[in-house]
């Protein structure tokens, strides 16, 4: 039998002793639980961020994966604790919208409102239910298999819609998603979205930041020195990105920027 | 058998190899161990910081779990290293004080003073013991189960008293131990030593920086935009905090701030 | 049997989903294997600050531990992934030299062009092969145990001097090659270089960003308040430290310094 995994996404840096906490709670339910961090450094408090990083990087782990993402500024309030099962992998998280993305991209979902407070930490605190609530059940979850225990599907749970792309005279718009470690500026524009800019020798104009860009690029290393340039990324996105330096810092973009792309002239 | 469990909390940063050859030497001893980080964030050199993170994590571990614990500026002194065996749990630690948080809330403990130098990785270092000390003892600790074969036990050990709130003329006075990654400003006062503040309606007020906080909230999110209020935290101590913002960034709170707390207008 | 182990060191930091994603590859093909992080802060497309974090850390780990160096400014051109086995441990990395300082120190190397597409995650990105062909050639590596079978030999590899001391007139001159957590500033000198500086009693003058150093010392706490010495750190060289406080901050001295290492007067 394969060991389980709980992956952790939070927004609680790495200078305390939360994400520790957790993990130790995980293990003394289920000792023989793989904890794998995807990444603690969502932007404090962003429910956006967060289901953006969840969704770039749960679909790469193994079947039956239990994913617990914590972005939970309402945490203490009556918003509700999820456990929401797909076709590969569960999810544990507050009810405020962080698996947004995941419920887009999941073809079938149960969402389930875990009331089952005998797996919760004991005594609770009002202000870390991922330690208290979070990761219990999910290493709960790891080791009976059985949702339908923690409590009963509901339909109405918060889900807000990504930021999607518009195309209006012939200009595509979006925005940027993201800003990474290297300094590319990672757009909501897909792939598909531009599919002329993947083809040799189209001419188009981007523009972020007021700069254009108007070089689609295949590798980083392409690009000359001080060149930017448009570039599909790991996760099918277009992002504008320079050969060994921030695209971003160079350009003066940050997350939340617009992106325009016009094909032709 | 259950996985042993071995937790590192050390004030080396991420930005070196310096705990990944600690792990590398605790697989090699002890392959099946399961390393698991509390912290590396803990503030170069400061033994007071390091002491409270490991106390506010270590007891959310499996029985029999060993902690590391490396903040210790006295490395390649006579320093001793230490084994401590607690009622669940074991430590390995410089003979600093970095323990004292433990020595206060552990009951029953038994420190030794690691003597047996076989267990030590060789060549050692006089500049890194985390690596040539502390991480072979522990996992030595967790495959032979031995204690007493690392050293005599020992009752002199370093210990230092954590700050302690005081209380005269119906004013408590205590101190911020440390601001989390949300701007949370946390102090040395528990839960107990402001009785009054958590029951409805109690007029108080809370001063720190200079700033007055009339408020008690019972979550993160009952704060209106730009309030700072008092709370208890995870760990059971009085936090002062904002919803969706850093307190201390606001009022200009940094750790050592004086805190104290008058009830009654 | 021991459980496998990979290691990984990027440049990815840890701000995003990229090693995360690399993990659930990697346990995808492999659940049994253990993935332990050495670093993710080398330093932004800096092959000589990768190659010197694997270097430092590499040896500590069991035997057959895989070790993935993804420093990649040239992702998704013809620079080939490379498959590096050693007399104890193997290598997951591209070929632009991230292995310079192994192959420095390994007697018998086998360097293997990965050409078996097979083990590559499809469909591949051009601009994350960390996710898309190291991590899996890296698991799949720990379950079949065939280094041949991911493909032939070569000696053409790319492979850089990593830079050396030099002596003239008596002086010995080098460089400093990395600042550390604490800031130390770590040299390119050797013990061995300097012999004559760890007797007790050899007047000399180490000078470092224009500054002189005129004491060695045993252990970081022999310094006095505010006082730089030199003193041999846990991987066998020569740093510029102080007590208690930043060597590099307080000397302006960075990665990159010239050092230089007069005897006598």
């Amino acid at each position: 039998l394969a060991r389980p995994i709980i992956t952790l996404t939070t927004d609680f840096g790495s200078n305390d002793h939360l994400v520790g906490a957790m993990k130790g709670v995980i293990l003394k339910v289920n000792p023989d639980a793989e904890i794998i961090d995807i990444s603690h450094k969502v932007i404090p408090y962003d429910i956006l961020d967060g289901a953006l990083t969840i969704a770039q990087a749960y679909r790469y782990f193994p079947l039956r994966t239990v994913h617990i993402v914590v972005v939970d500024p309402g945490v203490g309030t009556q918003r509700r604790p999820l456990l929401v099962s797909g076709d590969q992998h569960y999810f544990v998280a507050p009810d405020n919208g962080v698996l947004s993305a995941v419920y887009e991209r999941e073809e079938r979902l149960t969402v389930r409102h875990i009331t089952a407070e005998h797996y919760f930490l004991s005594p609770m605190s009002n202000t870390f239910h991922g330690r208290d609530i979070f990761a219990p059940c999910a290493a709960w979850m790891t080791k009976n298999g059985q949702s339908a225990s923690f409590g009963d599907a509901i339909t109405d749970y918060v889900k807000f819609s990504l930021p999607k792309p518009k195309t209006a005279d012939g200009v595509v718009k979006g925005v940027v998603l993201k800003v990474d470690n290297f300094g590319n500026a990672i757009t909501n524009l897909a792939a598909e979205d531009v599919p002329q800019l993947l083809s040799a020798n189209t001419k188009f104009t981007l523009t972020v930041g007021g700069k254009p860009v108007t070089r689609f690029a295949q590798s980083y290393s392409q690009g000359e020195p001080g060149e930017a340039f448009a570039i599909i990324g790991s996760s099918g996105f277009l992002e504008v990105s320079m050969n060994r330096a921030s695209a971003a810092k160079t350009l003066g973009v940050q997350r939340g920027a617009e992106v325009s792309v016009e094909i032709g002239s």
